[in-house]
């Protein structure tokens, strides 16, 4: 086992990513102490019990004011608020790292927090999760072989970025650096698109008047396809207005790209569709083989 | 082991259906003798030595003279030259089934080339698949537990229905029975256009210039939504065209819908996101739970 380099941790948020950091990290010895913080006793209990934590508390501000680290695990939509409670608490010395799934957003409302992007806010984005949310959904090697996505700006502390990056590492994770625009960019087109898709079509299908009989006679494309519109709606919303121009953007691209697949159907162009699909199966293939 | 009910079975396309079909309906013990017809004797080799085939002919007309049943398992693009290989040659008593994944288009070829559906013709299509295609990626309980729809006409004949019934049956399948048409409709709403958004979607992220880090970046949601993007390009031109009228209808509807959630997403009203992902969550579980 290596030396803990993080006495007591506070995780805001104990659900799926926050549970799974916090078993991951205490797996490879990192850590000594957690502390959950969130809004629901019960879901806490749980944590406790399973012993993904070691002691909760419902009040942020009481939690934090003297812990070496603080990550924090919920929605994006409820930065603006964790921040504000943090702000006249905060330790100069506590590390804040997160895991939200938009990172401008997240620099904007820690700018518009604390004035100016705290030194010692590392912000992240673990590139993983499963269609379950909450803590009886989270595993030790959630992030194993997955990317974690660092954001820091040019102020932070290099010291704080280090040990982020030593406890994502420890939980098997490759980290990767970019700047938070980029980030927002490559995941909408990864991750946001895809989940606005599914939950689009499926919302589509449940219009029809044929609805029972589309889902009984649907297979394991259709399950595939549309497992992420299985995902937590409240978190989904976050996420799609918090990357709300990047989305756009690549919604506006992917619609226009369909227009004109649906032509080329229209007009019985078979040479059309068949480049469209080949060329997609070519770089989907290239995806899996490389994973 | 029951006795079997064909003693020569012709597989015309021995692929990922045609091939687990073979292996299935032998293993239930169903059938003596398996022929498998096709263009490419690589591919016939390869069956015959994986004991999918008990033989093999590259000339369609030669095979199906003196056989029991034809199992028509090629794209659906082919079927009008198969059915007019067939027609000089078949035998009145040899009934005709098939894995089209539509079938309206399959009836009227057949009615094209025969004058009118012949009697012993059973349409018929396993909803089940995977991503991979040819021989080599048959399995025999590839049908298990997944539907087989029959879409017979008035006049077709209830001894070839009950025959081809039991054969399904054999392979662990459910099978159901409804309007070709209804089929195209349901099918086009649950595979059909999945797979054309699915196609889209990874030949858009293909021409953007950040293509090597999206798909870098990219992690098991994407993966999942895009494994149908794998499947066979020439097949699905085939299905895409043979099933283009309610393909379009479907493809417009989801449009519209797609168009509602885009506005809704630009002027930031996070009410309407979140209700809509409520509601394809909803039934997306409920889909998974009944399943």
């Amino acid at each position: 086992m290596p030396e803990p380099v993080i006495d007591t941790l506070v995780i805001i948020g104990v659900g799926l990513i926050g549970g799974s950091f916090a078993r991951a990290v205490r797996s490879a010895g990192l850590v000594k102490y957690i502390i959950g913080c969130g809004r629901e006793q019960k879901n806490l209990e749980k944590a406790l019990k399973l012993g993904v934590i070691d002691e909760y508390s419902l009040d942020i501000q009481s939690a934090v004011r003297t812990v070496d680290m603080i990550f924090i695990a919920t929605p994006v939509g409820s930065f603006q608020s964790i921040f504000t409670q943090l702000k006249d608490v905060l330790n100069k010395n506590t590390i804040i790292t997160d895991g939200g799934s938009t990172k401008t957003s997240v620099i904007k409302m820690a700018e518009a927090v604390f004035g100016t992007v705290p030194e010692n806010f590392v912000p992240g984005h673990p590139v993983a999760g499963t269609e379950n949310s909450g803590v009886e959904a989270s595993f030790d090697s959630l992030f194993n072989n997955h990317r974690v996505i660092l954001t820091p700006l040019p102020q932070t502390s290099k010291k704080a970025i280090q040990i982020v990056t030593q406890l994502w590492h420890s939980t098997g994770a490759q980290v990767v650096t970019m700047d938070a625009q980029h980030h927002d960019m490559v995941l909408a087109a990864t991750s946001h698109l895809p989940h606005l898709l599914a939950f689009s079509l499926v919302n589509t299908l449940t219009t029809l008047d044929e609805k029972q009989e589309i889902f009984d006679n649907a297979a394991g494309g259709f399950r595939d396809f549309t497992r992420i519109a299985s995902s937590d709606p409240a978190m989904w919303q976050d996420i799609c207005l918090a990357n709300r121009d990047a989305l756009l953007e690549h919604l506006d691209h992917f619609s226009r790209d369909l227009a004109k697949l649906r032509t080329a159907l229209e007009q019985g162009d078979a040479e059309t569709l068949k480049e469209i699909f080949t060329r997609a199966k070519q770089s989907r293939d290239d995806f899996v083989t490389k994973k």
